[in-house]
């Protein structure tokens, strides 16, 4: 059935979804119901499931079947097709590499190299144009320029008041870009002792809260680390149940899969992104029915002296790091071009 | 087919959609997946397609089915099951009265008995609970009691700071109940030529952008109004044209109902509720697939000494007056329950 998926996702259109062909007929509909009408078995339909859970930490009745299609042909790059399998493989896919360290190696590192140009702690909380220049507006600082890129999610902009106000049709698209719900949870042992009875950490399962599990040991092989993701719907329930609740039955999870001694680790860690201030959910955006169609057009379209960056900006691994640094080479672009 | 759909309609709670018997297959699809399994005939899908998009100024494809069977449900009352034509309908249904003087009466005359205690012009920019208080903090003046009441729309939420956050399940709610989408137009004359000709001044039409008009002649006879409705995508398209070219469009469309008389009106009258800061669209909120599911039982559920009002919240006429009435009454009781 992803080979099915993997073709139609070939003729939409990475720039302009919209457009595609049958742009009609796929956005007017949720790709659970694609799911329910072209795969009968209940195998098929829970692989399915687990996928579109463990790429866009939602539900396949939240997405737009158009918005997936984009999505999967997203997930390859100008000489190479996206695929499904693509977003969903470790070896060869998007879940294949971690960093060493921790991602916000990245964010750091970079940070360094700018020195005291990065400003944190200093959310913007209006965003003014006025007499041929732009405003950051914080709470005790104020950055001026000639253009201003915006990189936060769709869904948290709102949180920027903007003078002059948004356009309506950039103010509607923003109503409707909400981002994905999903629990990290990591129980760290003396060791990966599930290494010893052959297992590999990772596991996949119809009973949740955890679905999915990997091995998140370090590479020099201690402490052990199972890292499970509570997704979609279970984080939506979860998310609001009292810590020691969650966190006993994420333990659950992973004794069911790897064993008693699973039971008692040394630490245990979570993150619940829906939480998160400045993101309120994770991995990213996504888009229900119908709002492709309508709102397309406005995904990048700059407000005056501002431009929008952030993955899900991206027509190249759109949701993913990889799509966040293209979005950022293009807005960049887009600003210098009109310097 | 109004007949199925006041029947599936009939068996949705509407206090709790989301435990209907079918809740799952009905928010796991749109209404456009609904009507194109269901109704066979163009003129039949025509219909429907204009009734939702005069009903939510939204498009089938954009609405949950369980989202609009409860809807359905809610054009009812204690004594009176609610039907899709009690929606749509004037004689009888929810279109069928105007308030003399405008709607804003109302909210004036209320005001009024209230004296100084309406406070307008300004808006609250954050909202702090400590201390066993609750304090709306605008910009030049803070407001402090022991409960509050928030009874602005889903989607104009987010612009006010909460301290403490709102809880995930709260904030990811919020980024999923979008606006509806309306341009709501009138031309006036010297009178009401087309009663002359026989006309009510009401045409349905599959042409935009008007497709939908009424006579909105005050009572006494004169000037002569023609109200043009610019709804859904339609609406989503032209708030971003020039506005000399969307007055020339709808000039056009009253043209073709009403004769050439239409073409040169005394004055011409627009509002585009995506425009307006703060409801950022018209008439109300609306649900795509999956929400009422996984959000429903947020959607009164108070934060902690912040209670939600709003239409939205109704459970009786949702979307309408009648409904936001209703829910300032809910929003009170539980207000006053806790002090």
């Amino acid at each position: 059935m992803t080979k099915q998926l993997n073709a139609m996702a070939a003729e939409v259109p990475r720039d302009a979804p919209w457009t595609a062909a049958r742009a009609g007929e796929y956005d007017g509909q949720t790709f659970e119901t694609w799911k329910r009408a072209n795969v009968q078995s209940e195998g098929g339909r829970f692989l399915l499931d687990l996928g579109v859970e463990a790429v866009f930490a939602a539900e396949p009745r939240d997405l737009s079947l158009l918005h997936l299609l984009f999505y999967v042909n997203s997930a390859g790059n100008e000489s190479t097709p996206g695929t499904f399998d693509r977003l969903i493989a470790t070896a060869g896919g998007a879940q294949e590499s971690r960093f060493t360290g921790g991602s916000q190696l990245i964010a750091r590192g970079l940070a360094r190299r700018l020195g005291k140009r990065v400003i944190t702690g200093a959310p913007v909380r209006r965003i003014e144009q006025k007499r041929g220049r732009v405003s950051a507006v914080c709470d005790k600082l104020t950055v001026s320029a000639r253009q201003a890129i915006v990189a936060v999610p769709p869904a948290v902009t709102p949180f920027i008041r903007f003078d002059p106000l948004l356009p309506g049709p950039r103010a509607q698209l923003l109503q409707r870009f909400p981002m994905g719900s999903v629990i990290k949870c990591m129980a760290v042992y003396p060791k990966p002792f599930w290494r010893e009875a052959g297992l590999t950490g990772q596991a996949t399962s119809d009973t949740g809260p955890v679905k999915i599990s990997f091995d998140n040991t370090p590479p020099d092989g201690g402490p052990g680390v199972l890292l499970g993701f509570i997704e979609g719907q279970e984080a939506r329930i979860w998310t609001a149940k009292p810590a020691a609740e969650r966190r006993a039955a994420v333990i659950e999870s992973f004794v069911r899969y790897f064993g008693a001694q699973a039971a008692d680790p040394t630490a245990y860690y979570e993150k619940s992104w829906a939480e998160e201030q400045w993101t309120r959910g994770c991995y990213g955006g996504y888009l229900a029915p119908g709002v492709l169609l309508d709102y397309g057009p406005e995904i990048r379209r700059p407000h005056g002296r501002v431009h929008w960056a952030g993955t899900e900006t991206a027509t190249i691994w759109n949701g993913y790091m990889e799509g966040a640094l293209r979005s950022g080479e293009r807005a960049a672009a887009e600003a210098l071009g009109v310097l």
